[in-house]
Parts: C-alpha cells; sequence; structure tokens
C-alpha cells in the first residue's frame, strides 16, 4: 500500500488541472489501465480527515469508531513511544501576569530551541506514584506523559482559551466512566503545573504552561490480527511510525528520502506479507500552497513506481490518506483517487491515475475502509461468506 | 428478477473478455440501453457469497443479519421440508476401527448409492419425544433432522476434525441461550450415534457417522408480507427452491430446463405479483473453469429473454447472486452485473450488459439488498416517505 499523503488536490483555475493531472505519470498511468480505480472516502463525505483518522480508514479501522486523542496523536507525531497505561497531553508554554492571569497562550512563540531548553528543565518535577515524561515539540510547544497504573484520560483542560484569566484548574470531566481515576489523573496534572511555575519563575514570556488533549491509546485490535497479514510500515516522519505501530505494524527505520523507502522496501520484502510505504512530501508541498512542488513530488514517486512492481506484489494499492490541494493550502474533504492492482482485480476502463479518470472507475466513490478486504480478496486470503 | 448464478466473470488472460462479454447478447443488450444498470455487491466489498447468503440479498434480506446455518442450506439442498422446530445436522459416514477411534471422516468415499442404502437402515433409530428424519445426500453425505418442541441448534460438533480419536460427545453450546434445550439435543444426538453403530456395526468402511452443521430455520419476516407481493420461485435444483421457501415464496415445481422454466413463467404469469427464476448453469460452467460453455449458456439465456419480454413485465431484474468466474473455478467477490428495467427506470447511457458497461452505471457499485426496494418502487408500489 503507496499511500501518498494529501494526493487528491484541486485545479488552481477553473478549468484547470489538478496536480495528479498535470503530473507526468506514465507508470502509474500504465497500472491504472490494469487496475480497479475509484475515488475514496476516509471519515464520511464532506469530512476532512486529519492524518490519523485519514490513516487508519486505509488500513481498515472506521475512524468514527477508532479515535486517536489529540495528544497521543501529539506523541507520536515526535516518536514517543506510548505505552498502554500512558496519559498524553498536548501542552503549550505560556506567559502569565504577576497576578497568574494568562497574557499570551503561546508563551510569544518561543523558538524551538527555547522551548527544549525549557523542557529539560521540567524534567526535574516529580509526581507520587507515577513517572513522568516531558518531551519537546516544534517552538512553544511540548508533550507531557504520565505513566502508571490507574490514570485516566477523562480530564477536563486548563487552557481557558482566552486572556486575563487564570489557568483553569483540571479536574475529572463531567461523564467519567472512571470518576476516581480521573481525579486522581487531574490532581497530578495540576501539581505538574504548580511545580512548573515555580521552575519556570523567572523564564518569561514563558513563565507558565497549559495542558490539554489527554488521551490514552485507543483500544483497538490490532491489523496483524485483524488481517492475518505480517505487517511493516516504512515511512520518514514520526507521526507516520506512530500510526502504524499503533496498529501493531512493525516500523522500518533508516529512510529519509522515497529512494530510500524503497531502499527498505526491497531489503525486507521477503520477511513481511504487507507493506505501508508513506510519502511524505505530497502533503508538505500542498500545505505551502506550491502546486509545482507537489506536481514534482508526484513524479518522482512516479518514477520509484517501477522498483515496487519489480517486487512482484500480489497486491498493490496506490493512494492517499486525504487531499491537500496547494489552492487551499490544508487537508480537504475531496475524496481521493485510488488504484487497486492484482492478477484477478477485475480492472476497469479507466487508464488514467488522476481524480477525473479515477471518477470513471469500477470502485465508484467508496470508504476507504473497503480497501483492506478489497485487497485480502484479490491476494485470495478470505473465505467464502456462507455455503 | 432472472438470476443467472454465478453470473459475473473474469478474462481468462490480461486484456481480454469476460464470459459476458464474450457471449452474443443482443436480447440482454437491447434491454440494457433502456435499464438502469450497475454493479452489485451482495455482503461486502470483497466477500465472497456462499449460494445462500447472495440470494438473501438479492431477496433484500441482509445475509449478515440473517444466517442460515450450514445444516439448513444441506436439508434445502436435498429438498427436505424443513419445519420452524426443526434442527438439521449435516452428516457424513465414516469408518472406526476396534476401539472407536477414528480411521476415515468419510468412510473410504462410499459411493452414493451405498449412502442411500445406509440410510434406509438409520432410518430404523427411534428417539424419545421427537421425530428423526434421515435424507441421503451425496456419496458419503447425508441429513439429520430432528422434529419437536423444544429442541436447540446450540450444540457442539461431533467431528474431532482430525484421526485416531474418538468422535467427539456432543453437548450444549458454551454460549447457549437455551442451555437446558440445548443439552436436551445433545443427549439426543449422542443417541443417535450410539444407535447408528449398532445399526452400522457390519457395515465397514462405514460404521459410524459424524454430525455437525446444527441449524434450525433462521427467525425471518416473509418475503410476501415484507414486499406485499404474492411471490413465485421457479428453478430446477432444490437448493434454490429450498431458499425461495425459506422466504415465504411458493415453488413452482416441474422444470429440468431454461425452456421448462419459462414455460411454467408463461403459465402462472397471471397468478403471482413476483417471480424469481433460477438459472443454475451458469455457476456450473464457472465452477468446471469451462469458460466457453458458461458463454454459451449465456447466449442461451439471452435467447430465452423474448419470452419474459412478452409478457409485459412492470419490472425486469436482471443479475445474479455472485461472480463464478471459470479462471478461478469457484466463487469469488467480484461485483455483478445487473440491469432494472421498468417504464420509469430513467436509464443511464450504457447499453451493453457487462462487466464493464454496468461499471459505468447510473446505480454504481450499490448492496444487492437495494434492489427490492427499488424494484417496488418502479413498480409503482412505495408509497411516499413523509409528508
Amino acid at each position: 500500500m503507496l499511500v501518498m499523503d494529501g494526493l487528491g488536490g484541486l485545479p488552481m483555475t477553473a478549468g484547470g488541472l489538478t496536480e495528479l493531472e498535470t503530473a507526468k505519470t506514465p507508470n502509474m498511468d500504465a497500472l491504472a489501465a490494469q487496475s480497479l480505480t475509484g475515488l475514496i472516502t476516509h471519515v464520511a463525505p464532506g469530512l476532512t480527515p486529519g492524518s490519523g483518522p485519514g490513516h487508519l480508514a486505509l488500513f481498515g479501522y472506521d475512524p468514527l469508531t477508532y479515535q486517536i486523542g489529540r495528544g497521543v496523536l501529539e506523541a507520536l507525531g515526535i516518536g514517543f513511544p506510548m505505552g498502554p497505561n500512558d496519559v498524553a497531553s498536548r501542552c503549550n508554554f505560556c506567559s502569565l501576569d504577576a497576578n497568574g492571569l494568562l497574557t499570551d497562550r503561546r508563551a510569544g512563540r518561543i523558538p524551538t530551541e527555547v522551548g527544549a531548553k525549557l523542557v529539560q528543565k521540567l524534567r526535574a518535577i516529580k509526581l507520587p506514584g507515577v513517572e513522568v515524561f516531558v518531551e519537546p515539540g516544534e517552538g512553544y510547544r511540548f508533550v507531557v506523559v504520565l505513566r502508571g497504573e490507574g490514570l485516566s484520560d477523562e480530564v477536563t483542560e486548563s487552557d481557558p482559551q482566552r486572556l486575563g484569566v487564570p489557568p483553569l484548574t483540571m479536574g475529572a470531566a463531567a461523564d467519567a466512566k472512571d470518576p476516581a481515576a480521573a481525579k486522581r489523573t487531574a490532581g497530578l496534572l495540576n501539581q505538574f503545573v504548580a511545580e512548573a511555575r515555580k521552575v519556570l519563575a523567572n523564564d518569561h514570556p514563558a513563565n507558565g504552561n497549559l495542558m490539554r488533549g489527554f488521551a490514552k491509546l485507543p483500544d483497538m485490535p490490532m491489523f496483524p490480527d485483524v488481517f492475518g497479514l505480517k505487517a511493516a510500515a516504512i515511512a520518514v516522519y514520526p507521526m507516520y511510525k506512530g500510526l502504524a505501530k499503533l496498529v501493531g505494524m512493525q516500523v522500518l527505520d533508516g529512510a529519509h528520502s522515497g529512494e530510500e523507502e524503497m531502499a527498505l522496501l526491497e531489503k525486507a520484502y521477503k520477511d513481511y506479507d504487507f507493506f505501508f510505504v508513506h510519502i511524505k512530501w505530497t502533503d508538505s508541498a500542498g500545505e505551502d500552497g506550491d502546486f509545482a512542488r507537489k506536481v514534482g513530488v508526484i513524479e518522482d514517486v512516479d518514477k520509484l513506481l517501477p522498483r515496487i512492481l519489480a517486487l512482484n506484489p500480489d497486491v498493490l494499492v496506490v493512494t492517499g490518506d486525504h487531499s491537500t490541494p496547494a489552492l487551499l493550502k490544508s487537508h480537504s474533504w475531496h475524496p481521493v483517487p485510488m488504484m487497486l492492482y492484482s492478477k484477478h482485480c477485475r480492472y476497469d476502463a479507466n487508464a488514467e491515475f488522476s481524480e477525473r479518470g479515477c471518477a470513471r472507475g469500477a470502485l465508484g466513490v467508496m470508504p476507504a475502509t473497503n480497501i483492506m478486504p478489497l485487497a485480502l480478496a484479490n491476494a485470495m486470503r478470505l473465505a467464502k461468506y456462507g455455503a
């Protein structure tokens, strides 16, 4: 499964071509001619998927059933190895005045190096009965993870989302299923905030912190168990490695480019039944609004495709986790082109891997969660249902 | 509703045509030009339907909700008229050594005539408080049906699925909803097995029997009640007559060929609102891997189509219960071509009854359970929903 992040696009002007339609992709088009094609929706029609839901859907999990909290996503994004009892929180450094009132929710947007040094100081904080991990993020952001038995993520947030008031005291969420655990966790987090104020007293504009997005790992069946596949993930960025690890895939490390990802794939090909290969740069170019660069990334990936085909996979799926049109400079709700190649796929008349080509494909617009069952069927790995 | 069993196919070589695409079908293509067309999925994308689930979906029943047990399907397949309290079991004759250990789970694959004679002997077995039916099947197979109040199909199987051990004693399933009924039924079945060993003592290699697939009729609403249609079924083989009877259709007997099925249809046409007409031989040819024969069967059916059209039906649906590509010699997961003709159907641009033609149809890929509501609407038999 080759995933180009944010693959789907839009024309920059009415009547124009999308990024994928503009790109010269002879290899993808040749594969489309022998593939079943369509457009996929990851969450629901009209809904723009985040990276988490987009990938979960590709892996066969309904993202409305399996929700990944922001804290977990943030921890995955910085490569922190979350454990089953961990509660992760997405944190900001913030600015407080002499009365403890909030004056800047982002601490003057301090640079990453400064944030990293302050995180070092926060690591001195100890809390009773739990391990505390403090990990730096970008700029004013960082992650706190509490590890221990009996912790809950059903805790209200400390960020009041406005200035001139003190940060909120955290407490058990009104609908917490385990109020005792939630209350204890909130107490520990409030203690962390109080300690942090002491530690950061002289570090204005970053003399306080805000905590939100509390989350534990979702309780979900593992991909290798669900689909009976020994599965590996090849990605450059921590977030995507983390998402793959979350569902029980083995992460193969060491690649920093598409070429290096191909090298990893070739080397490990015999050792696994399933590979998720993630290409990040389509999305980055889309987010930057750089149409031409996104076209270039797609053309680069097209040149890599023969290396995958040379491995002679039973089934090859090429698609994306959501659209990121350069026009919008952000993720979008537009369904994403998808092709599934196999010897037995009964390919359709479409011979063009593009938004408009795949719209004519035999799969129509379908939920991304259908991909894995179809892929397994095409690999002849599913039994008949009923007699 | 004209159902060609196993209609969907695959090209034998890359770039080739499927069975349906190869067949010369001028009548079907002319009808497709005036029909709404699409591809249908019977269970779920990627899942290969058995005959039971495939037909239930065509009849409008979600096959994941309404499950037909193996024993029931086996009983239907031999034309046994199951009653609402009956528990059917799929049985094998087997070989036991002097110590009662299993040496052959299929009794040396005794021929059907031998099996039928031994079934006659087993009919002497009486069990307290229930009627016992023993019916011959193919070769070493037969069916046992217990009839009486308070029986359960939640019983563990006697087949240990390996040799050198005795058959298992049957008992109530661990998750039985009515453990008392399950225990009583298991006791009766164990008694049957003990009696059978005495009766068959001198019939090695068929000196024992194995019992599995216990099943009662599923509890389901009847087709005539659900859809308000007086419904008849025309089929040659018992399995399909049985499936139609299962949902409350009237079975019209006596046909042994497509022509004879048409004659039955013509004769009874004024007496019913709905006809299910089943053509078996597309599937048989596919299962045999005989591409040319399957093409021939489709062409024969095409020649029958004018006889149906001459009856001037309000709505005519032509489709299949699953794919059986000659290439795979088995049922497969590929969606099945479908067309719905009526005066009001708003037909699409596709004028070709084929896998690739229907992939361009206005219905897209849709669940087979949508067919009945669409057919009723086109027959002007559905009221407006809401004001």
